[in-house]
This record gives C-alpha cells, structure tokens and sequence, in this order.
C-alpha cells in the first residue's frame, strides 16, 4: 500500500477525505495543526475520527496561527452570525491558511517518503475562501515540485482533492457510504464549552443545508 | 513608507537582505522562526542584527520543524563536514522549508498590510536546495496570490529576492554598504555551545569562501 498524507481538521469535509483515501487503498497518514481557538475540540474529533475510520498513523503538530493572528478564528475578533456579504472574503478567513498547511503536509509527505497528499477542499457549497479553489491547488502542486527534494529529484507531489466539485449532501452520502460517523466530526466556528455547534454561523449553515438537502438527520446537536 | 516583510535567520544572507530592504526605504518588519537545533543561537543573533539596523519591528515565531524532521538541522542525523556529492540534495535540506517559510511570511504580511516580502535566498554560492532556486520563487508568488484574500481582491504580493544572482562575496561587500556588522551573524551548520563555528562544514566553507574571494576578514571566530 502507498502511502498517502491527508489533512485532517476533525470537521466534516477532512474526516469525508479521509474515507475517501482510505477507501482508494492509501496506507493513509492523517495530520491535524493544533491551532487557533478551536484547537482542542478539533483534536479530539479528529482523533475520534481516526479511530472509527481504523487509521493507524495520526500526527498531531502544534503550529499556533495565533502567533500571526488576522482572523476572527486565531485573533480576539467575534466571529459574525451571519456572512455580511457573500461576495466578499469573510472575516473567519485564516491569511494564508491552506498554504502554511499545505507545506507543512508536503514536508511530512517528503519526511515519510509519500508522494500523494489529500486535502478536503470544496468549491461548491463553501465559505469563499481563494485558497479553497482549484487554479490556487495547482499552483501549489508546482510549488511542492519546484521547492521540495523530492520534486526536484523527480518523485513529484499530487495534491488529491477528492470533494472539490460535490455538493454537500453528495459529500455527506459519500462519508456514510465509507463509514464515516458525523457525530464525531466538528463544523461550528463558535461551539459552547461543552462543543455544542450553536446553528447559526457560516459553517453550521452550510453543514445543516448539505443534510437537510441529503435528507438525512445531522447527528449532532445544537444549541 | 511602505511596509515590507523580512525573513530573517540571522544568517548572512538574511541579514544581507535586511539591509538592502532597508536601504531602499521600506518600513522592514522582519520576521525569524524559532525551529531546530541552532534555535537558540539564531534568536540571538536576528536580535543584534535589527538592533544593529535599526529595525524596530521584529517578530519571532515559535514553528518547531523537529516536529516534521527529515533534515539534519531538525532531526537526529549528523552534519557531515563536507558535503558527500556535489549533484545531489545535501541532508541539511529541511523538507519544503522555504515553502514553509514563506507561507507565514505571506500570512503574517497580509496580517499587517504588506504586499512585500523578502527572502535571502541565493541561486550563485548555496547548498543546492531546490527551494532557492528562482522558478520556485514565481511558482510560490502565483500560490500566494492565488491562496489569499490580498491577492484574490487585486493587492497582488511581490517577493523580492535582492541576492538571487549574486556571488557571496558580493553580498557580503553589498552588506558591509548598508551597515552589516557580519561579526553578528550565525552561517555555522554545527557550532560548540558557546556558539563558536566549526569552519568546515558546507555553510561555513561557503562564508569563508565568500570572505577570502572580497577580501575581507570574517569577524567571527572559528574553532
């Protein structure tokens, strides 16, 4: 089996990707960035994740986005209820986000010898966020060949975005199909103490949409 | 004035950079990552460096690449003291380390409003890391404009790499210019703890070199 590193945040698209690898045959290695104000819910989900999904390899990396800050999710900013305005890039953006993670997962990949990286990027039903769409993937693969011992020599880096044209409710039928249990994975961007998903934000918008659309039930609960 | 964003190892290169950028006028911030075995040393060094310059803007990041390895400026592996063979990759390569680098510099850029961002990096008298070659540098610059708000809403980022064609010895005579106290600056792969260098490894036979080709004395003491 190859091996393969996946970008795990614990929510629902990176826990869908990581059935998705798992399910083509990677000996998959998941990774997951402790960071930002969420950061311990997420790595509990992810862990949990890792364990119904029986992935053996699971490296946490503690890389603190505070230290650069800029976001309502790593800075002291409210995180709105609602997105102001679709059309622009909304404040829960994290700069750079997908990049840093990216480059860290290729530095892994190269680390183990792996030469495929998963990312669950969506185009479709997400936040606008620029580094989630797919010209920005591609310029990162060339960045990943040009700029890494591994790609210079030859042993060139695919980036695999398994979701990045479904829909939602396609995303979450394809989970289940693969074992994915969603009552385990974390969308909200403001979650209680207790990690209650308060309904309302972006990211719960979005995930209530994708299910009611599938017609299943969401397992999670909300305030 | 414009506000720019600096690399910053604390090496000569770095530190060569800093001045140029500086001396062209921009408002430098410059920006030095706590990673590896020579933390603690470069630290100190990036900190003289801006005292020295006069940069007041000066952020260090905690990012620990011991995490990630791979390299033997981040794992347990041994310098060597020359390097094996010229054609290849040496194993003071750290996996996509500039690919890393960058991202937060970008990140931390569009934090502060900066389109600018400046590395040391040499394509002339270096180790042969992919990530220093100038293709990587236009590769990278599409990835940040492309995976970020700035740059997908029309304030594009420039990278500007001021020693990409020079030879060192050069640098280091462009330096001296611009108010570089080369004495100090941490080049050593391997130095004893009282942070002497070791004068034969491949990064200090290159700074020797660069000194001797000038015709300069180097002010650091070697072992």
């Amino acid at each position: 089996m190859k091996k393969a590193v996946c970008l795990l945040s614990g929510g629902l698209d990176s826990t869908t990707t990581l059935a998705v690898a798992r399910s083509e045959g990677w000996d998959v290695h998941a990774l997951t960035f402790q960071y930002g104000q969420k950061a311990a819910l997420e790595i509990v989900a992810a862990r949990a994740v890792c364990a119904t999904l029986q992935i053996c390899h699971h490296k946490i990396i503690e890389l603190d986005l505070r230290q650069i800050g800029g976001s309502a999710l790593t800075a002291e900013m409210e995180i709105p209820q609602q997105r102001p305005n679709p059309a622009v890039v909304p404040v829960t953006y994290v700069p750079a986000r997908n990049t840093i993670l990216l480059a860290m997962a290729v530095a892994y990949a190269e680390t183990i010898g792996s030469s495929d990286v998963f990312i669950g990027v969506n185009a479709l039903d997400f936040s606008g966020y620029p580094d989630c769409r797919p010209e920005f993937l591609e310029a990162f693969e060339r960045v990943a060949n040009l700029g890494t011992r591994a790609g210079s020599e030859g042993r060139p880096f695919t980036l695999h975005a398994p979701l990045l044209n479904l829909r939602k409710s396609e995303i979450i039928r394809r989970g289940i199909a693969f074992g994915v249990d969603y009552s385990q994975t974390v969308s909200c961007y403001r979650p209680d103490e207790r990690g209650t998903a308060c309904g309302v934000c972006e990211s719960c918008r979005i995930r209530r949409h994708g299910f009611a659309e599938a017609g299943i039930e969401d397992p999670i609960r909300y305030a």
